[in-house]
């Protein structure tokens, strides 16, 4: 069967994750770019600064001091979206006027003692002390929340308020929007097709190879056929996996490296950091626990907004706002795959 | 009844345009800002500049001259994201390939021949014209295409690439993904309750006053229920309208009127060119002129990015992306309501 199609004109892909449509306009980029040019990341960020809270032995917002920690620091985020005891809002609804209780916590982990160095630049085996506090968290609050959602704004440009490498831990007593959509698509495709969704599709893409970003024995990495942002890309495990924890210690291993691997490709496409959101969907804790979410395969997003330089970024608006997704080029045109996975950007040496 | 709910806690609210709900962290707006700093709007635009494409007498990318216009002024998108003639993908579809044929036309409009004005500071006569051939173009378009989106992006940060004062026009061959939402959304209400839904929701608004930003005879905004965007309003007629060109020419004069008001207030709130992507939602036309609409209520949603200051934006990145909106105020907490509706800003005295 012929499961891709390439093409050189505008058309419409569908995204089976969130059952919605993107407007793939292949010729778009030949528009000359007068709009905004956004700031390259910083270069110059000093490895310890004692006033950034982030930073081992730093005062935090509260006044508890950071220890001297040298791998991962976990502690709750001193400006929580989400708290443990919010009052209920009652029951007094108007079909228009609805509102529900919303309870939750809010982490923050630093995945490093240092402030200049990212992910990609750090070795595997520190890369898996990340990986194994996640499984922890996840297993931890996911024992009560139904949600948690673990994510890491890099860059800027992406909201990130402190360049200390670290990522968030949101866990909430509702499940999001977005993970409900994702539960209810791939419930919806088990039923019909008898196969848990990502799991087929990896398959079909490890055997195309037209989207394959990189790939080891345990994990692919893709420009989904669906994606919406410029160098979108999914990170999906071979094996059925319903949740982080689930991961063995190889798959963990094996993950470090492929982590290391794509962002070093994303580093490299413009050298610069790349900006980027990503974050983990698995299947939904809590009281879900106990029930069957076979549908489901764990797998992360990584969301990043540059389009065509380290400085020209994709604008989600206007039309994407209030009609569709609109992308300029095809997700196959757009893709990390051609840049160097081995050559760690920006080098570390000179420090 | 009691409609509303005004905490000071987070909690959840229902978004019955969209089905979806949005966090709403009411004191989350006390941590400190270090991320990114917008640039402000450029204030010195010059009133006609010869190598601006949209400027009167201009020669455009596809070599033709702009005639010497003195009101709107309407053209084909020299980059179009949709083409009247694109070919079909072809139905060679799996469930995880799926593509679709897109089809259809990219207008842009000027709104007046100066580069240094905006909406707010034109006539109520101008914006009328503007008024007036909006309603021009959804009929014409309309006549074939079941989606006519009217979209402006005003201001770089909302990727605006050129700062003389325009709209788009997308119209498609297909009803995008926001649309079908409404669709759907408004369709389901009128069933189950018996009425339109933002017919009755406008009623509720001007009652409640909770939530007014500016009102007239024929229209209102508000600051909806349901906001993600901080500022974020909603443009309602009062009357039962389904689509644009229904409008009298008395509610087109107090539409203009109403427009004025709205976006001076905007203006005013950090005293700054406030930048937005609006856009017009109204019942879907093509072969849906033939069904019965009447779910349907014509209205206008702005979408503004600012949150603190003409500098420090929302990011709606990692957690909105991956799980679900979070907004850091209160809808009521953030309204334009408070700004000055009359003094125009920045005024163009001294030119
Ligand atoms: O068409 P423009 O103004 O060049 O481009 C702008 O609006 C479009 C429609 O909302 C977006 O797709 C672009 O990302 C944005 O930069
Ligand atoms: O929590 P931070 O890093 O201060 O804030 C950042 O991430 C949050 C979660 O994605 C967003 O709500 C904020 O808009 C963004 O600036």
């Amino acid at each position: 069967i012929i499961f891709s199609h390439i093409f050189s004109h505008q058309h419409l892909r569908y995204n089976p994750l969130r059952d919605s449509w993107v407007l793939v306009s292949a010729h778009r980029m030949k528009r000359p770019w007068k709009g905004q040019v956004e700031k390259p990341p910083e270069e110059n960020i000093p490895r310890h600064d004692p006033n950034n809270p982030l930073c081992p032995l730093s005062t935090r917002a509260n006044g508890e001091v950071n220890p001297e920690y040298d791998s991962t620091f976990l502690f709750d985020n001193d400006f929580p979206a989400l708290q443990p005891d919010a009052p209920d809002p009652g029951s007094n609804y108007h079909p228009l006027f609805q509102a529900k209780a919303a309870r939750g916590i809010c982490k923050v982990m630093c995945f490093h003692p240092w402030s200049d160095i990212t992910l990609p630049l750090m070795q595997p085996g520190e890369i898996r002390k990340v990986i194994d506090k996640w499984a922890e968290l996840i297993e931890e609050l996911g024992s009560t929340y139904p949600w948690v959602q673990i994510f890491e704004n890099r860059g800027a440009m992406m909201g990130c308020s402190n360049p200390h490498p670290h990522c968030q831990i949101w866990a909430s007593s509702f499940l999001p929007n977005e993970p409900a959509l994702a539960e209810r698509c791939q419930r919806e495709y088990l039923r019909k097709h008898g196969e848990a969704m990502l799991l087929r599709y990896a398959r079909m893409e490890a055997q195309a190879q037209e989207r394959v970003v990189v790939e080891n024995e345990h994990w692919l990495v893709v420009v989904p056929y669906w994606a919406t942002w410029p160098f979108q890309t999914l990170l999906l495990p071979r094996r059925h996996v319903l949740r982080f924890p689930d991961l063995t210690s190889q798959e963990r291993d094996s993950l470090a490296s492929i982590m290391k691997r794509l962002l070093t490709k994303y580093d490299n496409l413009f050298e610069v950091s790349f900006p980027y959101s990503m974050g983990w969907h698995g299947a939904p804790t809590g009281t879900h626990l106990e029930e069957d979410m076979n549908h489901w395969q764990l797998h992360a997003h990584y969301y990043p907004p540059l389009l065509r330089s380290a400085t020209v970024r994709k604008f989600m608006v206007g039309y994407e706002m209030l009609a569709q997704e609109q992308r300029d080029l095809t997700p196959e045109q757009v893709s990390p795959a051609a840049a160097e996975p081995l050559k760690p950007w920006p080098s570390l040496t000179g420090k």
